[in-house]
């Protein structure tokens, strides 16, 4: 099974691949990022972003899509560029694949650590060790794309699969 | 021309069309809401709101696009739902209509009342009166965006037409 996990954003969307066995073994696949350019305006950035994302679809075919919710506690106006960011983002996934699950940060971390508070960097190591990786996969986005896959991968297993 | 303007929402997203003459008359043609169920998961209203927006725009054809600015002074998860909402709907209308504009709410109070920070109810007469309308159009959502649309009539045909 394929899964992919999406770490919204509008200048910068992280996604994540990985690859799940039937015994529930996990591997990465591919991960990176999907850029829009900060001179453009918000429509054409979207729409860029769309088609970013529709290649990725094709290329990687997910089985499920695990996408982050988000969380503000500092800037109100980035926030609300991120959520037109994840508005696009959600509406092209679930329009290729209907089984599109959503998590908060503190479910992530949770689900990776037992410790729904835990420091970014400890979810990065987290993430490398479980999925084998030689370093921490860069930039941030794409690592935080792939503990969303990870944490749904866990999550998934441990409750059985299910339909949000 | 015909100009297609759109008031933002998850719940309920707001339209308005108008046909502008040579002269630069201005007449409603069309207005009303595309709604989604509260009880379907985000990415599903994202996806019933496109399809109501891509009818909408077969129907009406516009020339130009104005959709109006997010404020937020009250709810910020209520402000997050929009904003994913208003992502959709910028994408959605940049792919078929290049011509794409957008207004802040005081950008708008002022082109339709010369005050920016007018009351909601004088917006909505002003609205009705220019339009020349039995009553406020209804709901709320539909007559915001006859006034995002009629805002931009005023200000393409004051300032000459212009791509952002």
């Amino acid at each position: 099974m394929i899964i992919l996990g999406i770490d919204p954003g509008l200048a910068t969307l992280g996604y994540g691949v990985l690859e799940k066995d039937a015994h529930g073994n996990v591997a990465a696949r591919d991960y990176g990022v999907v850029l829009t350019p900060k001179e453009e305006r918000l429509p054409t950035r979207l729409a860029i972003l769309e088609e970013g994302l529709n290649k990725l679809l094709d290329k990687c075919c997910p089985d499920e899509v695990a996408v982050e919710e988000l969380f503000f506690s500092k800037n109100v106006t980035t926030g609300m560029a991120v959520a037109h960011a994840r508005g696009v983002a959600l509406l092209t996934c679930v329009k290729r694949c209907g089984r599109l699950f959503e998590y908060t940060p503190m479910q992530i971390k949770q689900a990776l650590t037992g410790y729904g508070k835990a420091e970014k960097r400890q979810i990065q190591i987290v993430t490398a060790n479980l999925l084998h990786l030689k370093g921490i996969p860069r930039p941030d986005d794409a690592a935080d794309a792939l503990a969303v896959a990870l944490c749904h991968s866990f999550t998934s297993r441990l409750s059985g699969l299910y339909s949000i």
